[in-house]
């Protein structure tokens, strides 16, 4: 039986962190950041597959979130409302964490391996949303270009979020970029199909 | 100096896509790929990182031909429209090979490795057409969000596509994805920033 360890998981992100700041990524090991943690590599295999996945560790929390609102929307709300909403709402999950955040970040962009991670997590987050949405009775085409287009204003605010040096909230940053979005997907005085 | 194969590429894709179909992606390897090609190992690693990658091996020229027709549309038209008439005039690319498409879809779909190689691939298109998109003078927020959008009714167009028995173009799908996209995201109404 494994001894049960206070927040293990906790422990092994904030050290896994101050390494990657510290060393840089590549050159920190699981043995490094369990160390650091004062736990065993079996500990953190029990936790985390691989290294990236330690900067994942609240993918599938965020993803029961954003579900579980989308979910609870208004049954009168139209689909993308519904999720902007909900990851509007998702800010208290990251309100408290923006300089966590940042530096996470700052590590994604700059490693193509934890970039892709991130893209299977995103696609995940928008699949997980789409069946949500069918199962509020939105049409299949819909409901998947609805968590689509809801992940772009997610991406977009989470970036303007991260840059904001007024610190104005995610809610405020997700209805920016739903405004944008509408701009640049908004037909000019188009009746019908498009025609380019 | 290795020897010169007429269209060696062509013959592995071929090859490949004749053993994942017979075998399935699992049980072939890239020395059977070689084998059945009439070539040698070290020829498909002359072309290919791995087995994954000789699904992929027309996504340069996708890459080059999306950005290429971006940066020719008319200097007024709104950037989602540019990107969407570019996805539209792909369909030259792919029109001739709808079963090929649809086979490599099928194998994509149940491989998740292959999946994420998908994922990958659509992140640097669209990275690659947002930045055409900057070039042409559209700023960043809105080139990106473009970006975006025009990936989303690649993905929902391309599908409807393959799954098209009446045989309709690309294009004509691509216009009635934009279209639906339009409807989920045009503001019901709205005059101002979304209330939700």
């Amino acid at each position: 039986m494994a001894r049960w360890e206070p927040d293990a998981s906790g422990r092994l992100v904030e050290a896994a962190m101050q390494l990657y700041r510290e060393r840089g990524f590549d050159q920190t090991t699981v043995a490094d950041i369990a160390a650091r943690a004062g736990l065993t590599e079996r500990t953190f295999f029990r936790y985390f597959a691989d290294k990236r996945e330690v900067l994942f560790s609240g993918s599938h929390t965020l993803q029961d979130f954003l579900v579980e609102k989308v979910t609870q929307a208004p049954p009168s709300m139209r689909p993308l409302d519904a999720v902007a909403r909900a990851v509007a709402a998702s800010g208290e999950i990251f309100e408290s964490r923006r300089d966590f955040a940042r530096q996470r970040q700052t590590l994604i962009v700059s490693h193509p391996e934890l970039h892709e991670r991130e893209l299977i997590k995103f696609a995940a987050l928008a699949s997980a949303i789409g069946e949500a949405l069918r199962r509020r009775g939105v049409p299949a085409p819909a409901a998947g270009l609805a968590a689509d287009a809801g992940m772009t204003i997610f991406k977009r605010a989470f970036q303007s979020w991260l840059d904001d040096t007024k610190k104005k909230d995610l809610a405020h940053h997700v209805r920016a970029a739903q405004t944008e979005l509408e701009g640049v997907v908004a037909s000019a005085r188009r009746r019908r199909a498009p025609s380019w």
